[in-house]
Order: C-alpha cells, then sequence, then structure tokens
C-alpha cells in the first residue's frame, strides 16, 4: 500500500516556534517522510530566509505552510490530535509513545484530517494548548538529557507516522465516526455555559472544573453521536447554547 | 530493565563528516537517548566551535568523540556493525529498516561494542566502507525526496536503539560467539593471501572475487569457531599467512 494519500491528512502543527531555522528542519524533516501539511500558530518569524535554507529542497512545504493565530484555528477540522510534551501535567491524559501514539493517528486518517502539535522550543506546550489535543505524546529518552531539538522530535513522529501508514489496515465496517475538533468543543463550550448559568461553576473562583471535564471526555474520545446526545441532554435541561 | 549500560556499548561512527555542525547535532541527539560512543573517522574539522554549539548540553559526547583515520580503525573491537545507505548496491547484502537493524544490534550488545555507521552528508559510504559493515540499513522514506539530514539520521537510529535496549530479552545460555570485527577482516585478508598466492586471484585484475567473498560470508554472520576452523583449513592447504 502506498502510505502518500493518507499522509497527506497529517497535519504538523508548530505552535509558537521561536527559531525560523527549526521550521525549515521540520518542513525538510516531514518531506522526507512523505508528509506536506504544516500549520503554524504565531511563529514569530515566517517566511524568514534561515527557514527557507534550512528547509533545503523543501521548500514547497514551507510555501504551503498555513499561519494561524491559534492553536485552535490550526486544529479546526481535525478528527483526533496528539501534542507532544516532554512531561506529565496535572490533569494530564495517559501519555503514549510515538509508535503508539501514530498507530492511532493513521486509524483516525480513515475519518478526516489529524494532528501532531509542537510546542514552543523552550516553554512547550501551555496547559491550555494541551487541553485542546487527544493525546499527550512523549518521546522516550535519557532521562538526564531530554532535549531533543524540534526539528529532531519532528522527524521521530514523522517517520513513526510513515510506517503506521505503510501497515494501516482498511477500517472495519460500521465502525463509530469520531466526533471531529469543532464538535468536540461547541460541546466543551456548551457544558460550561450551562455549569454557568446553573450556578455551579463560577467564573471567579472556576476552580479546575473545567480541566476535569476536558480530562474525561478526552479519555472517552467522543464519538459524533455522543455529542448529540450530551447537547440534546444540556439543552432538555434548559440550558439552550447557540 | 535499564538500557543506559547496554547503549553504552554501541558506537555511533560519522565517516567524513563534511560539517561540524552536524558532528555537534549528532552528539545532541545521541544523548538525548543516552548514547555516549562517537567515533569520527576523518572529520573535516574537528574540534570546531560550530560544533560545540549545536551540540547544546551534549558537549561531554564531544569532548570523549575519538577522531580516527579509518572506518577500519573505528570498527576494530566491535562484533557487529549497520551501516545507513540511501541505494541498494551492486553485491550488497539485503538491506534492512531501523526497527529490524537496531534489535540485531541490541542483541549483539550481550557479545561486545556494536557500530551505526554514517557516511559523508553528500556522497554518503563508499563502497569500501560498506563492505566493512554487517548489515546495510535503509531509513524509509519519501522516495520522492529521501534527503534526511545527517543528524535527522542519528537521531532516528539512536530513538530505535534505545527502545529495542529497553525491550530486550536475555541472550539464550549456550548462544554461539560472533565472531569480532577484527577476527572477520583477519580471516578475509587469509583468504585474499591464500587466492592470490595460489594463482586464483590476480591482483592486476581482481575482478570482484573479493567483494562476493564478503557478501557470501557477510550474509552468514561468521561465529568464532567458524574462523577457526576456515583459517586453520587456509593454513592446512598450505597458506600460511602470519
Amino acid at each position: 500500500m502506498k502510505p502518500a494519500p493518507v499522509l497527506d491528512r497529517v497535519r504538523i502543527v508548530l505552535a509558537r516556534t521561536s527559531h525560523p531555522g527549526n521550521i525549515g528542519a521540520a518542513a525538510r524533516a516531514m518531506k522526507t517522510m512523505g508528509l506536506s501539511q504544516l500549520v503554524l500558530v504565531s511563529p514569530k518569524s515566517f517566511p524568514d530566509a534561515v527557514a527557507t535554507a534550512r528547509a533545503s529542497g523543501a521548500g514547497d512545504v514551507l510555501d504551503a505552510a498555513r499561519v494561524v493565530d491559534s492553536l485552535d484555528a490550526a486544529l479546526r477540522g481535525t478528527v483526533f490530535s496528539a501534542a507532544m510534551t516532554a512531561r506529565r501535567r496535572e490533569l494530564s491524559l495517559p501519555m503514549a509513545y510515538p509508535r503508539a501514539a501514530s498507530q492511532m493517528l493513521a486509524n483516525y486518517t480513515a475519518q478526516g484530517d489529524v494532528a501532531l502539535v509542537f510546542g514552543n522550543e523552550t516553554s512547550g506546550m501551555t496547559n491550555e494548548e494541551l487541553a485542546l489535543c487527544d493525546l499527550p505524546v512523549t518521546i522516550p529518552a535519557n532521562p538526564d538529557y531530554s532535549s531533543l531539538n524540534l526539528a529532531a522530535a519532528v522527524q521521530i513522529l514523522c517517520y513513526e507516522m510513515r510506517l503506521s501508514c505503510e501497515t494501516l489496515a482498511p477500517p472495519p465496517d460500521g465502525a463509530a465516526m469520531a466526533a471531529g475538533f469543532d464538535e468536540v468543543e461547541g460541546f466543551y463550550a456548551h457544558i460550561e455555559q450551562a455549569m454557568i448559568a446553573s450556578g455551579f461553576l463560577d467564573p471567579g473562583n472556576p476552580r479546575k472544573l473545567m480541566p476535569r471535564v476536558r480530562r474525561l471526555f478526552g479519555r472517552v474520545r467522543l464519538e459524533k453521536e455522543e455529542v448529540g446526545i450530551l447537547r440534546g441532554l444540556l439543552s432538555a435541561l434548559g440550558h439552550k447554547v447557540d
């Protein structure tokens, strides 16, 4: 099986990248593995001659890159997203290694676009960014020195994506359709407003209510029909949101 | 199981590297995965401030790097070596992917040092260099753009080595000991001299005799005892070499 059409559905999202050279090197790493969709969230400098130089023969990936101003915008239209993170966070989902994560992403390509998200070189992903993604991923590394270069991390994940897509089995008939990013975020907005309207959530003292809600529903990976049921229930309970 | 002691037995050999920045980036990639043994064969410039800068926190790997003037010297004392190559060569051994190759290398660490060899950025490995290695390895890549940066290739192989060493099973009791690089090369020198002395090989017109011999015995991966038998036989046939 040729992996190429499936790999076209994999977005590499670089969030708030500081060094344009890393954007170029990431584009090169992507192209070597057959990936083409690059999305940049508020890059410090792009386009940039340094990025173009480091991209080497992958200038076409840079030329086609989309620049957006939020991770939310980068993930719109995806059905599954994985985020690189070096450390476990409070309330985070169970972490996966790249091999297992890429197999999950490859499976979801049957339903639409998927995304691999990489945070800033120094600060990584914010908790808010991580909360938008379905699966935290950590690259196994030397505990005394786990400082992978951004493009090196992109290279490993793209390599695993290529291998996973090469060995992809066809999806089973009648598989439930995963809810997309937009649908799940719509549900979170709905439940948050319902909680506020009911007095259950005090916006002045939100505690960790919404992160806990996200953690709960992030773990189950909602299907389309389930989002419909949950939102229908919220509406029926008298907290209609439009 | 902690992979560290096993990873200390894996040499990363960079042959005739042109850009010192790539040496530094390779050192960083090694350290992130817990590897420490770097061997440089005739680097164009080393030590070099550019290498040190790109190594980031992996300066200790650079400081401990050995510089030698031939691949032969770099492989001395190893029991198994794999060489990255982008293309199939005439008379080459069957190629492996990084995952399978790293599992083989990990298994051989029970018997001694192993090596992963990376050629020059532009020209790769020479046929002579490749002939010194036990296993050609190719990284699966986009057929239209397979130009991985040297450090990116090192990163992928070190990542696979770390994973393979984490899941290493103990070697079976009574496993045959692999012949080391020095023993196998000693055998090749012996058989070549025997062929010349007997008139079978004309040094003025060697055809592809020695590459074919290397290909044959490279495929079987000689054990210590077998080298002893073969050299004993050559000596008994009257072509003693010391």
